[in-house]
C-alpha cells in the first residue's frame, strides 16, 4: 500500500531491483490480478509475502452483514495460504450505524476470533489483531490500543490470534513498550509495521501517514522494544499518503528503502 | 467557545435568556474586551465563571520560550482570579520542533507545574491538566490520556493541580472510567466538559467537535462516571465547530441547552 500506484508485477520488479526481500499485500489488487497468479508471481521472484492485509470488520450486529464478514474473514485466510504467508492483518471494524457501544462491538469481535481462529490455524495462518490509532475508534477500528488487541488475543492461542504493532498507531501511548513486552513473551508479536507521524492530518485522517523519518516518532527506539521482546520477523513499511501516491512510485520506493535504513537499526 | 461568533455580551446575554447558569471563558476574547470589564459584566449578569480556558504550552526546551510560557501562564491566573473562577485549564503543549521525545516534553510540563502551582494556589486557583485526544500529542498536547495527567498531578497537592475530563478526548479509553475514579478520590477532577465524537474529522481535525447527541459517544454515560466519582461542579459543553459557527450564535446555544437537557441526566 505504500507504492499503491505500481502494479503487482510492476511492485515485484521494483522490489527485485531494490534488493526489498519481502512485500506486505492487500487484498483488492491481490484479487484483481488474480490470488493463484499473485502467488506464482512473488514466488517466482523470490520474495517473501510478508503479511496480508487484511481482515477484519467483524462488529457487525446484523447477523447476515455478521455472516457475510465471517465469510469473508474466511476467504481472506484462504487467499493468505495460497500467498504463502502466515500473517492475516485484522482492522476490527467501527461501531454499527448509530451505537455507542464500544464495548459491546469490542466483544462481537471476540465472538468473531472464536469461530475464526480455528479455520485459520488449520489453514497455517495467524491473526493478527491491529491496534488502529484512537481517532479511527468509531468508523474503522474499536480497537485502539495494543492492551485492548491484547486482552483480546490472550483468549485465543498464539498460533491462533496476535497483534500488529504499527508505529503511526501506538506512539503516543506510554503504556505500549510493556504491552509490547507481554505480547513478546506471549509470541503474540505476528507483524511489526513503521510509519512516521506528520501533521497537520488531512480530512477523514486516512492518508496522512508520514514518510520514515519526516515526523515525531522515534523509529529506533519502537524498533528497539520490539526487538527486545524477542521479535525477529520482517519490519513493514506502510504509508498512506496522498501525496507520495501522487508521484512516481519506483522512486518513492527506492525512497523509502533509503529512509528504511537511514532510521532503522 | 461553543459559541465563539458571539461577542462577551452577546453571549451573557443569551445565557440569562436560556437560564444557563455558568460559563467558561477563553482567555482571548477577555483580553480583548478586558478582564477587569469582562468579570463585571459576568458577575452583573449573576453567572458564574466555571473555567478558564486556557493556560499550559508548558513544553519548550528553549530557555526564553520557557521563561515566556511561565509568565503567561501566571499571567493566566491572574485572570482566572479577576475573573472569579477557581480553575485554569491547562493544554500542555505538543513537541518541540524536531523533538521525538515525548518524556521529556512530559517531564518539562512537571517541572513547570512545580514552579506554577504554589503561585496558582495563592491565588486560589486550581491547574486542570486536560488530556487531549491521542490525534494532538505531536502538535498541541503531549499528554494523551487521564493516566498521564494522573501521573503528573500527583506530584503536587490537589489544591493546586488536577485533570479536566472531556468526553471528546477521553471517550475512547477503556481505561479512563477506572482514572476517573482515580481522580475523584484525590478530588482532582475540576472540571467535567461535554462534545460528541463526529466523523470525517476535518483537515487539522481542530474544530470539527460534534454536537451534544450527534455522534458516537455516551454522553450519559461518562456523566455517571465522574458523578460516581464525586464530582458536583458544573458540566460545561466545548464544541469547536467550524460548521456551527458559521450559524447563528443565539440558536447555537438554545439548540445547545436543548441537547444538554436531553443528553445528560
Amino acid at each position: 500500500m505504500t507504492v499503491k500506484q505500481l502494479s503487482l508485477p510492476e511492485l515485484v520488479d521494483a522490489c527485485r531491483d531494490l534488493g526489498v526481500p519481502g512485500v506486505g499485500l492487500w487484498r483488492e489488487p491481490v484479487q484483481a490480478y488474480g490470488v493463484e497468479a499473485a502467488a506464482k508471481l512473488v514466488r517466482d521472484a523470490g520474495l517473501t509475502v510478508t503479511t496480508l492485509c487484511r481482515g477484519g470488520f467483524l462488529t457487525a450486529i446484523d447477523p447476515a452483514e455478521r455472516a457475510a464478514a465471517l465469510a469473508d474473514n474466511r476467504r481472506a485466510v484462504d487467499e493468505a495460504a495460497t500467498l504463502g504467508t502466515d500473517t492475516l492483518v485484522l482492522v476490527s471494524g467501527g461501531l454499527p450505524a448509530g451505537s455507542k457501544d464500544l464495548r459491546g462491538a469490542r466483544e462481537r469481535i471476540a465472538d468473531a476470533l472464536a469461530e475464526l481462529g480455528p479455520y485459520a490455524e488449520e489453514h497455517g495462518v495467524r491473526l493478527a489483531i491491529e491496534p488502529l490509532h484512537p481517532m479511527y475508534a468509531s468508523d474503522r477500528c474499536v480497537v485502539s490500543t495494543l492492551a485492548q488487541a491484547l486482552d483480546l488475543a490472550e483468549r485465543f492461542p498464539a498460533r491462533q490470534v496476535g497483534v500488529t504493532v504499527d508505529t503511526y498507531h501506538v506512539w503516543w501511548d506510554d503504556t505500549a513498550p510493556a504491552q509490547i513486552a507481554r505480547a513478546g513473551a506471549q509470541d503474540r508479536i505476528h507483524t511489526f509495521q513503521l510509519a512516521d507521524w506528520t501533521t497537520p492530518l488531512p480530512e477523514g485522517v486516512l492518508n496522512g501517514r508520514g514518510q520514515i523519518g519526516d515526523g515525531s516518532i522515534d523509529l529506533r527506539e519502537w524498533q528497539g522494544h520490539v526487538e527486545a521482546a524477542g521479535y525477529t520477523g520482517a519490519i513493514e513499511v506502510e504509508l498512506f499518503n496522498d501525496v507520495l501516491w501522487a508521484g512516481d512510485g519506483r522512486e518513492l520506493l527506492a525512497e523509502t528503502a533509503r529512509r528504511f535504513v537511514e532510521h532503522t537499526a
